[in-house]
Protein backbone atom coordinates (compact mmCIF):
# COMPACT_ATOMS: atom_id res chain seq x y z
CA UNK A 1 0.00 0.00 0.00
CA UNK A 2 0.97 3.71 -0.52
CA UNK A 3 2.62 5.82 2.04
CA UNK A 4 1.02 9.17 2.72
CA UNK A 5 2.69 12.49 4.20
CA UNK A 6 0.27 13.45 6.67
CA UNK A 7 0.31 16.88 8.66
CA UNK A 8 -2.47 16.00 10.99
CA UNK A 9 -5.71 13.79 11.20
CA UNK A 10 -8.80 14.92 14.24
CA UNK A 11 -11.71 14.46 14.71
CA UNK A 12 -14.80 14.58 14.59
CA UNK A 13 -15.96 18.02 14.59
CA UNK A 14 -18.27 19.68 12.13
CA UNK A 15 -17.01 20.54 8.27
CA UNK A 16 -16.60 24.90 8.99
CA UNK A 17 -16.40 25.40 5.26
CA UNK A 18 -18.46 25.24 1.82
CA UNK A 19 -20.75 22.40 0.83
CA UNK A 20 -21.05 20.58 3.70
CA UNK A 21 -20.46 22.99 6.25
CA UNK A 22 -21.86 21.43 9.62
CA UNK A 23 -21.73 18.14 8.65
CA UNK A 24 -19.17 15.86 11.46
CA UNK A 25 -16.01 15.14 9.55
CA UNK A 26 -12.88 13.34 10.42
CA UNK A 27 -9.55 15.32 8.63
CA UNK A 28 -7.22 14.47 7.18
CA UNK A 29 -4.82 16.97 6.32
CA UNK A 30 -1.76 15.99 4.19
CA UNK A 31 1.61 17.88 4.24
CA UNK A 32 3.03 19.63 1.20
CA UNK A 33 1.77 21.78 -1.60
CA UNK A 34 2.31 23.14 -4.64
CA UNK A 35 0.97 26.67 -4.14
CA UNK A 36 2.05 29.19 -1.55
CA UNK A 37 -0.79 31.48 -0.98
CA UNK A 38 -0.02 34.97 0.92
CA UNK A 39 -3.00 34.25 2.95
CA UNK A 40 -2.66 30.62 3.46
CA UNK A 41 -4.38 29.40 7.06
CA UNK A 42 -2.80 26.12 6.66
CA UNK A 43 1.14 26.90 6.27
CA UNK A 44 1.89 24.00 9.32
CA UNK A 45 0.86 21.76 6.30
CA UNK A 46 2.07 23.87 2.90
CA UNK A 47 5.54 25.47 4.21
CA UNK A 48 8.33 23.37 3.45
CA UNK A 49 10.07 24.42 6.54
CA UNK A 50 7.54 22.82 8.43
CA UNK A 51 8.01 19.19 6.90
CA UNK A 52 9.52 18.18 10.16
CA UNK A 53 6.10 18.15 11.44
CA UNK A 54 4.68 15.63 8.38
CA UNK A 55 4.64 12.15 8.99
CA UNK A 56 5.26 9.22 6.51
CA UNK A 57 2.51 6.82 7.30
CA UNK A 58 1.35 3.94 5.10
CA UNK A 59 -2.19 4.00 4.05
CA UNK A 60 -3.42 1.09 6.80
CA UNK A 61 -2.05 3.20 9.48
CA UNK A 62 -4.38 6.96 8.55
CA UNK A 63 -6.82 4.46 8.20
CA UNK A 64 -6.75 2.63 11.62
CA UNK A 65 -6.45 6.77 13.04
CA UNK A 66 -9.76 7.55 11.27
CA UNK A 67 -11.49 4.35 12.26
CA UNK A 68 -10.42 5.01 16.01
CA UNK A 69 -11.53 8.41 15.87
CA UNK A 70 -14.58 7.70 14.37
CA UNK A 71 -15.22 4.52 16.37
CA UNK A 72 -15.85 2.36 13.79
CA UNK A 73 -18.72 4.69 12.65
CA UNK A 74 -19.01 5.77 9.12
CA UNK A 75 -19.00 9.29 8.34
CA UNK A 76 -16.94 12.06 6.12
CA UNK A 77 -13.39 11.66 5.94
CA UNK A 78 -12.39 15.24 4.47
CA UNK A 79 -8.70 14.98 2.61
CA UNK A 80 -7.14 18.35 2.73
CA UNK A 81 -3.53 19.81 3.03
CA UNK A 82 -1.54 21.66 1.38
CA UNK A 83 -2.66 20.11 -1.67
CA UNK A 84 -3.92 16.39 -1.04
CA UNK A 85 -4.07 15.86 -5.00
CA UNK A 86 -0.21 15.41 -4.97
CA UNK A 87 -0.44 12.62 -2.86
CA UNK A 88 -1.27 8.88 -3.18
CA UNK A 89 -4.59 8.84 -1.78
CA UNK A 90 -6.58 6.14 -3.83
CA UNK A 91 -5.91 2.89 -1.26
CA UNK A 92 -7.40 5.04 1.25
CA UNK A 93 -10.80 6.09 -0.68
CA UNK A 94 -10.62 2.28 -1.34
CA UNK A 95 -10.45 1.28 1.70
CA UNK A 96 -13.09 3.48 3.73
CA UNK A 97 -15.56 3.40 1.14
CA UNK A 98 -16.78 -0.28 1.64
CA UNK A 99 -17.14 0.25 4.87
CA UNK A 100 -19.61 2.93 4.50
CA UNK A 101 -17.31 6.48 4.95
CA UNK A 102 -17.64 9.08 2.67
CA UNK A 103 -14.48 11.13 1.01
CA UNK A 104 -14.31 14.70 0.24
CA UNK A 105 -11.16 16.21 -0.69
CA UNK A 106 -10.51 20.30 -0.72
CA UNK A 107 -8.09 21.03 -3.58
CA UNK A 108 -7.50 24.29 -5.59
CA UNK A 109 -7.45 22.36 -9.28
CA UNK A 110 -3.90 22.48 -10.12
CA UNK A 111 -2.97 18.60 -10.19
CA UNK A 112 -5.81 16.05 -11.81
CA UNK A 113 -5.42 11.97 -10.43
CA UNK A 114 -7.45 9.40 -11.68
CA UNK A 115 -8.79 8.57 -8.49
CA UNK A 116 -10.76 12.30 -8.39
CA UNK A 117 -13.88 9.71 -9.44
CA UNK A 118 -14.37 7.54 -6.51
CA UNK A 119 -14.79 10.96 -4.26
CA UNK A 120 -17.71 11.37 -2.92
CA UNK A 121 -17.07 15.87 -2.96
CA UNK A 122 -14.55 17.25 -4.96
CA UNK A 123 -14.25 20.71 -3.67
CA UNK A 124 -12.30 22.77 -6.32
CA UNK A 125 -10.88 26.43 -4.65
CA UNK A 126 -9.37 28.49 -7.59
CA UNK A 127 -7.44 31.02 -5.86
CA UNK A 128 -7.92 34.63 -6.42
CA UNK A 129 -5.40 37.35 -7.00
CA UNK A 130 -4.84 38.28 -3.42
CA UNK A 131 -3.24 34.75 -2.57
CA UNK A 132 -0.26 35.69 -5.14
CA UNK A 133 -0.74 32.46 -7.32
CA UNK A 134 -2.19 32.44 -10.98
CA UNK A 135 -5.16 29.85 -12.32
CA UNK A 136 -4.69 27.48 -14.91
CA UNK A 137 -7.35 27.27 -16.18
CA UNK A 138 -6.54 23.75 -18.34
CA UNK A 139 -5.31 22.07 -15.27
CA UNK A 140 -8.60 23.02 -13.51
CA UNK A 141 -10.99 21.89 -16.24
CA UNK A 142 -8.60 18.10 -16.35
CA UNK A 143 -9.77 18.22 -12.37
CA UNK A 144 -13.10 18.62 -13.34
CA UNK A 145 -12.91 16.17 -15.81
CA UNK A 146 -11.15 13.44 -13.48
CA UNK A 147 -13.94 13.79 -10.79
CA UNK A 148 -16.30 12.34 -13.57
CA UNK A 149 -19.39 11.46 -11.26
CA UNK A 150 -18.57 12.81 -8.14
CA UNK A 151 -20.20 15.86 -7.07
CA UNK A 152 -17.73 18.93 -7.77
CA UNK A 153 -18.31 22.09 -6.36
CA UNK A 154 -16.59 25.44 -6.43
CA UNK A 155 -15.09 27.61 -3.52
CA UNK A 156 -13.89 30.66 -3.98
CA UNK A 157 -12.12 32.85 -1.07
CA UNK A 158 -13.01 36.71 -1.54
CA UNK A 159 -10.90 38.89 0.59
CA UNK A 160 -11.74 42.54 -1.38
CA UNK A 161 -13.36 44.11 -4.77
CA UNK A 162 -10.75 42.39 -7.16
CA UNK A 163 -10.80 38.84 -5.28
CA UNK A 164 -14.64 39.84 -5.97
CA UNK A 165 -15.04 40.71 -9.57
CA UNK A 166 -11.97 37.55 -10.17
CA UNK A 167 -14.85 35.15 -8.39
CA UNK A 168 -17.60 36.43 -10.47
CA UNK A 169 -15.53 35.96 -14.04
CA UNK A 170 -14.76 32.21 -12.69
CA UNK A 171 -17.53 31.58 -11.60
CA UNK A 172 -18.78 32.31 -15.05
CA UNK A 173 -16.56 29.65 -16.57
CA UNK A 174 -18.67 27.13 -14.17
CA UNK A 175 -22.12 28.01 -14.70
CA UNK A 176 -23.66 24.73 -13.52
CA UNK A 177 -21.10 24.03 -10.43
CA UNK A 178 -22.39 25.13 -7.10
CA UNK A 179 -21.15 27.98 -6.06
CA UNK A 180 -19.45 28.68 -2.53
CA UNK A 181 -18.40 32.38 -1.55
CA UNK A 182 -15.93 32.32 1.75
CA UNK A 183 -14.41 35.76 3.29
CA UNK A 184 -10.76 35.73 4.22
CA UNK A 185 -9.20 35.37 7.21
CA UNK A 186 -6.66 38.06 6.97
CA UNK A 187 -5.28 37.39 10.25
CA UNK A 188 -4.71 33.50 9.78
CA UNK A 189 -2.38 31.47 12.45
CA UNK A 190 1.29 31.69 12.05
CA UNK A 191 2.25 27.73 11.81
CA UNK A 192 4.29 27.66 15.26
CA UNK A 193 1.52 28.98 16.99
CA UNK A 194 -1.58 26.25 18.01
CA UNK A 195 -3.63 29.39 19.31
CA UNK A 196 -2.75 32.65 17.80
CA UNK A 197 -5.61 35.83 18.21
CA UNK A 198 -7.83 36.46 15.06
CA UNK A 199 -9.44 39.84 13.80
CA UNK A 200 -12.91 38.42 14.46
CA UNK A 201 -14.71 41.87 14.00
CA UNK A 202 -12.81 42.07 10.81
CA UNK A 203 -13.48 38.80 9.47
CA UNK A 204 -17.19 39.07 10.67
CA UNK A 205 -17.32 42.73 8.82
CA UNK A 206 -15.73 41.20 5.48
CA UNK A 207 -18.43 38.71 5.35
CA UNK A 208 -21.33 41.12 6.07
CA UNK A 209 -19.45 43.18 2.53
CA UNK A 210 -19.77 40.12 1.08
CA UNK A 211 -23.21 39.65 1.71
CA UNK A 212 -24.29 43.52 0.81
CA UNK A 213 -21.64 43.25 -2.25
CA UNK A 214 -23.55 40.19 -3.94
CA UNK A 215 -27.42 41.78 -2.97
CA UNK A 216 -25.93 45.02 -4.23
CA UNK A 217 -24.94 43.17 -7.85
CA UNK A 218 -28.57 40.87 -8.11
CA UNK A 219 -25.88 37.83 -7.54
CA UNK A 220 -27.90 35.40 -6.35
CA UNK A 221 -26.15 32.05 -7.22
CA UNK A 222 -23.50 31.92 -4.67
CA UNK A 223 -23.73 31.00 -1.31
CA UNK A 224 -22.08 32.85 1.25
CA UNK A 225 -20.28 31.04 4.01
CA UNK A 226 -18.24 32.18 6.91
CA UNK A 227 -15.36 29.67 7.93
CA UNK A 228 -17.67 28.47 10.70
CA UNK A 229 -14.77 26.75 13.35
CA UNK A 230 -13.07 30.17 13.02
CA UNK A 231 -16.20 31.55 14.62
CA UNK A 232 -16.39 28.95 17.06
CA UNK A 233 -13.05 28.58 18.00
CA UNK A 234 -10.99 31.16 16.56
CA UNK A 235 -7.60 29.88 15.03
CA UNK A 236 -7.24 26.86 17.48
CA UNK A 237 -5.81 23.46 15.54
CA UNK A 238 -7.77 20.48 15.81
CA UNK A 239 -11.41 21.16 15.86
CA UNK B 1 -56.58 36.57 -5.20
CA UNK B 2 -55.83 35.64 -1.75
CA UNK B 3 -55.33 37.99 0.85
CA UNK B 4 -51.85 37.40 3.41
CA UNK B 5 -51.28 38.79 6.68
CA UNK B 6 -47.61 39.97 6.43
CA UNK B 7 -45.48 40.92 9.63
CA UNK B 8 -42.65 41.71 7.37
CA UNK B 9 -40.81 41.26 3.79
CA UNK B 10 -37.05 41.70 3.46
CA UNK B 11 -34.08 40.83 2.05
CA UNK B 12 -31.95 39.67 -0.09
CA UNK B 13 -30.21 38.58 2.38
CA UNK B 14 -28.53 35.48 3.23
CA UNK B 15 -30.59 31.99 4.61
CA UNK B 16 -28.79 31.80 7.86
CA UNK B 17 -30.35 28.16 9.07
CA UNK B 18 -30.36 24.95 8.16
CA UNK B 19 -30.08 23.41 4.42
CA UNK B 20 -29.78 26.36 2.31
CA UNK B 21 -27.56 28.30 4.39
CA UNK B 22 -25.57 30.85 2.94
CA UNK B 23 -27.98 31.66 -0.03
CA UNK B 24 -28.92 34.78 -0.91
CA UNK B 25 -33.02 34.91 -0.01
CA UNK B 26 -35.52 37.24 0.71
CA UNK B 27 -37.79 36.48 3.57
CA UNK B 28 -41.70 36.69 3.44
CA UNK B 29 -42.49 36.17 7.43
CA UNK B 30 -46.03 35.74 7.72
CA UNK B 31 -48.32 37.21 11.31
CA UNK B 32 -49.77 34.66 13.31
CA UNK B 33 -48.82 31.23 15.00
CA UNK B 34 -50.72 28.05 16.26
CA UNK B 35 -47.48 27.62 18.52
CA UNK B 36 -46.19 29.66 21.27
CA UNK B 37 -42.79 28.50 22.07
CA UNK B 38 -41.20 29.91 25.04
CA UNK B 39 -37.98 31.01 23.78
CA UNK B 40 -39.56 32.09 20.14
CA UNK B 41 -37.42 34.48 18.14
CA UNK B 42 -39.74 36.24 16.33
CA UNK B 43 -42.51 37.16 18.50
CA UNK B 44 -43.21 40.05 16.14
CA UNK B 45 -44.77 37.99 14.34
CA UNK B 46 -46.65 35.60 16.88
CA UNK B 47 -48.15 37.21 19.51
CA UNK B 48 -51.32 38.55 19.17
CA UNK B 49 -50.11 41.40 20.86
CA UNK B 50 -48.78 42.61 17.98
CA UNK B 51 -50.91 41.69 15.34
CA UNK B 52 -51.50 46.00 14.92
CA UNK B 53 -48.21 45.64 13.44
CA UNK B 54 -49.35 42.37 11.02
CA UNK B 55 -50.48 44.00 7.29
CA UNK B 56 -53.15 42.56 5.56
CA UNK B 57 -51.67 42.24 1.98
CA UNK B 58 -53.33 41.20 -1.38
CA UNK B 59 -50.94 38.38 -3.06
CA UNK B 60 -50.06 40.58 -5.75
CA UNK B 61 -48.88 43.25 -3.57
CA UNK B 62 -46.55 40.93 -1.52
CA UNK B 63 -45.09 39.47 -4.88
CA UNK B 64 -44.21 42.98 -6.27
CA UNK B 65 -42.76 43.94 -3.06
CA UNK B 66 -40.74 40.32 -3.28
CA UNK B 67 -39.68 41.45 -7.35
CA UNK B 68 -38.86 44.92 -6.38
CA UNK B 69 -36.60 43.69 -3.45
CA UNK B 70 -34.73 41.16 -5.51
CA UNK B 71 -34.51 43.63 -8.75
CA UNK B 72 -36.52 41.37 -10.72
CA UNK B 73 -33.85 38.57 -10.47
CA UNK B 74 -34.77 35.33 -9.08
CA UNK B 75 -33.81 34.05 -6.34
CA UNK B 76 -35.13 31.74 -3.05
CA UNK B 77 -37.96 33.35 -0.99
CA UNK B 78 -38.42 31.92 2.30
CA UNK B 79 -42.02 32.16 3.70
CA UNK B 80 -41.64 31.95 7.36
CA UNK B 81 -43.79 33.78 10.14
CA UNK B 82 -45.28 32.53 12.43
CA UNK B 83 -46.67 29.78 11.05
CA UNK B 84 -46.67 30.27 7.16
CA UNK B 85 -49.14 27.20 7.12
CA UNK B 86 -51.83 28.96 8.40
CA UNK B 87 -52.13 31.63 5.57
CA UNK B 88 -53.46 30.92 2.33
CA UNK B 89 -49.55 30.84 0.13
CA UNK B 90 -50.39 29.03 -3.05
CA UNK B 91 -51.26 31.79 -4.95
CA UNK B 92 -47.68 33.64 -4.05
CA UNK B 93 -45.84 30.69 -5.13
CA UNK B 94 -48.02 29.73 -8.25
CA UNK B 95 -47.04 33.48 -9.27
CA UNK B 96 -43.59 33.42 -8.75
CA UNK B 97 -42.35 29.77 -9.59
CA UNK B 98 -43.50 30.59 -13.42
CA UNK B 99 -40.74 33.52 -13.60
CA UNK B 100 -37.95 31.31 -11.98
CA UNK B 101 -37.85 32.04 -8.08
CA UNK B 102 -38.01 29.12 -5.68
CA UNK B 103 -40.01 28.85 -2.51
CA UNK B 104 -38.72 27.48 1.00
CA UNK B 105 -41.27 27.23 3.61
CA UNK B 106 -40.28 27.05 7.38
CA UNK B 107 -43.38 25.38 9.37
CA UNK B 108 -43.20 23.12 12.47
CA UNK B 109 -45.67 20.95 10.82
CA UNK B 110 -48.83 21.41 12.94
CA UNK B 111 -50.83 22.21 9.48
CA UNK B 112 -51.03 20.74 6.59
CA UNK B 113 -51.57 22.16 2.97
CA UNK B 114 -52.60 20.63 -0.35
CA UNK B 115 -50.18 23.24 -1.83
CA UNK B 116 -46.63 22.04 0.25
CA UNK B 117 -45.82 20.22 -3.04
CA UNK B 118 -45.18 23.08 -4.95
CA UNK B 119 -41.97 24.22 -2.64
CA UNK B 120 -38.98 23.66 -3.64
CA UNK B 121 -38.14 22.85 -0.15
CA UNK B 122 -39.88 22.25 2.91
CA UNK B 123 -38.23 22.53 6.29
CA UNK B 124 -40.16 20.96 8.99
CA UNK B 125 -39.36 21.97 12.69
CA UNK B 126 -40.88 19.73 15.62
CA UNK B 127 -40.29 21.65 18.58
CA UNK B 128 -38.47 20.15 21.21
CA UNK B 129 -39.74 20.01 25.51
CA UNK B 130 -37.87 23.55 26.24
CA UNK B 131 -40.58 25.12 23.48
CA UNK B 132 -43.17 23.72 25.96
CA UNK B 133 -45.01 22.74 23.04
CA UNK B 134 -45.94 19.01 22.13
CA UNK B 135 -45.65 17.65 18.74
CA UNK B 136 -48.62 15.96 17.17
CA UNK B 137 -46.87 13.55 14.97
CA UNK B 138 -49.75 12.46 12.88
CA UNK B 139 -50.14 15.97 11.65
CA UNK B 140 -46.39 16.69 11.24
CA UNK B 141 -46.88 13.41 8.93
CA UNK B 142 -49.51 14.97 7.14
CA UNK B 143 -47.43 17.73 6.30
CA UNK B 144 -44.83 15.33 4.99
CA UNK B 145 -47.47 14.01 2.79
CA UNK B 146 -48.44 16.82 1.43
CA UNK B 147 -44.95 17.40 0.48
CA UNK B 148 -45.17 15.30 -1.93
CA UNK B 149 -42.16 15.67 -4.44
CA UNK B 150 -40.57 18.63 -2.15
CA UNK B 151 -37.29 18.47 -0.43
CA UNK B 152 -38.12 17.63 2.76
CA UNK B 153 -35.48 18.36 5.76
CA UNK B 154 -35.72 18.31 9.34
CA UNK B 155 -34.79 21.04 11.56
CA UNK B 156 -34.65 20.94 15.13
CA UNK B 157 -33.66 23.31 18.08
CA UNK B 158 -31.64 22.20 20.85
CA UNK B 159 -31.35 23.93 23.86
CA UNK B 160 -29.96 21.37 26.26
CA UNK B 161 -29.65 17.65 27.09
CA UNK B 162 -33.05 16.99 27.29
CA UNK B 163 -34.34 18.32 24.20
CA UNK B 164 -31.06 16.35 22.26
CA UNK B 165 -32.45 13.12 24.09
CA UNK B 166 -35.41 14.34 21.98
CA UNK B 167 -34.12 15.28 18.70
CA UNK B 168 -32.51 12.15 18.61
CA UNK B 169 -35.09 10.31 19.21
CA UNK B 170 -37.87 12.72 16.68
CA UNK B 171 -35.57 12.12 14.11
CA UNK B 172 -35.56 8.24 14.10
CA UNK B 173 -38.40 8.25 13.11
CA UNK B 174 -37.67 9.70 9.67
CA UNK B 175 -34.43 8.02 9.00
CA UNK B 176 -34.36 9.28 5.67
CA UNK B 177 -34.86 13.17 5.88
CA UNK B 178 -31.87 14.90 5.53
CA UNK B 179 -31.18 16.53 9.84
CA UNK B 180 -30.17 20.04 10.89
CA UNK B 181 -29.76 20.47 14.58
CA UNK B 182 -29.70 24.11 15.71
CA UNK B 183 -28.58 25.61 18.40
CA UNK B 184 -31.17 27.60 20.49
CA UNK B 185 -31.05 31.55 21.29
CA UNK B 186 -31.69 31.91 24.64
CA UNK B 187 -31.30 35.73 24.47
CA UNK B 188 -34.05 36.20 21.72
CA UNK B 189 -35.50 39.87 20.95
CA UNK B 190 -37.86 41.24 23.10
CA UNK B 191 -40.62 41.71 20.12
CA UNK B 192 -40.82 45.98 20.55
CA UNK B 193 -36.85 45.29 20.53
CA UNK B 194 -35.52 46.28 16.97
CA UNK B 195 -31.68 45.69 18.05
CA UNK B 196 -31.63 44.02 21.57
CA UNK B 197 -28.44 42.71 23.18
CA UNK B 198 -27.48 38.91 22.95
CA UNK B 199 -25.84 36.73 24.89
CA UNK B 200 -23.30 35.82 21.85
CA UNK B 201 -20.78 33.95 24.04
CA UNK B 202 -23.43 31.72 25.55
CA UNK B 203 -24.77 31.20 21.79
CA UNK B 204 -21.36 29.87 20.77
CA UNK B 205 -20.67 27.88 23.97
CA UNK B 206 -24.17 25.79 23.31
CA UNK B 207 -23.04 24.91 19.48
CA UNK B 208 -19.74 23.69 20.80
CA UNK B 209 -21.45 21.72 22.92
CA UNK B 210 -23.81 20.31 20.80
CA UNK B 211 -20.95 19.44 18.18
CA UNK B 212 -19.19 18.00 21.15
CA UNK B 213 -22.61 15.82 22.14
CA UNK B 214 -23.13 14.36 18.79
CA UNK B 215 -19.06 13.38 18.64
CA UNK B 216 -19.32 11.68 21.74
CA UNK B 217 -22.45 9.90 20.87
CA UNK B 218 -20.39 9.08 17.13
CA UNK B 219 -23.74 10.78 16.26
CA UNK B 220 -22.46 11.73 12.55
CA UNK B 221 -26.46 12.03 10.28
CA UNK B 222 -26.98 15.36 11.37
CA UNK B 223 -25.62 18.52 10.11
CA UNK B 224 -24.85 21.41 13.00
CA UNK B 225 -25.23 24.58 12.44
CA UNK B 226 -25.70 28.01 14.39
CA UNK B 227 -28.15 30.97 13.15
CA UNK B 228 -25.62 32.60 10.97
CA UNK B 229 -27.33 35.38 10.96
CA UNK B 230 -27.73 35.98 14.97
CA UNK B 231 -23.51 35.73 14.94
CA UNK B 232 -23.41 38.23 11.69
CA UNK B 233 -25.73 40.79 12.74
CA UNK B 234 -27.10 39.42 16.52
CA UNK B 235 -30.63 40.30 17.15
CA UNK B 236 -31.20 43.00 14.39
CA UNK B 237 -34.44 42.67 12.56
CA UNK B 238 -34.70 42.77 8.55
CA UNK B 239 -31.02 41.19 7.60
Amino acid sequence: MSTLRIAEIFGPTIQGEGALIGLPTVFVRAGGCDYRCRWCDSLHAVDNAHRHGWTPMETRHVWAKVRELSGEVPLTVSLSGGNPAIQPFRALIETGKPEGYRFAMETQGSVARDWFDLLDMLVLSPKPPSSGETVDWARFEECLEAAGPARCVLKIVVFDEEDYLWAKAAAARFPTLPLYLQPGNHTPPPPEALDAAIDMEGILQRMRWLVDRTAEDRWFAPHILPQLHVLLWGNRRGV
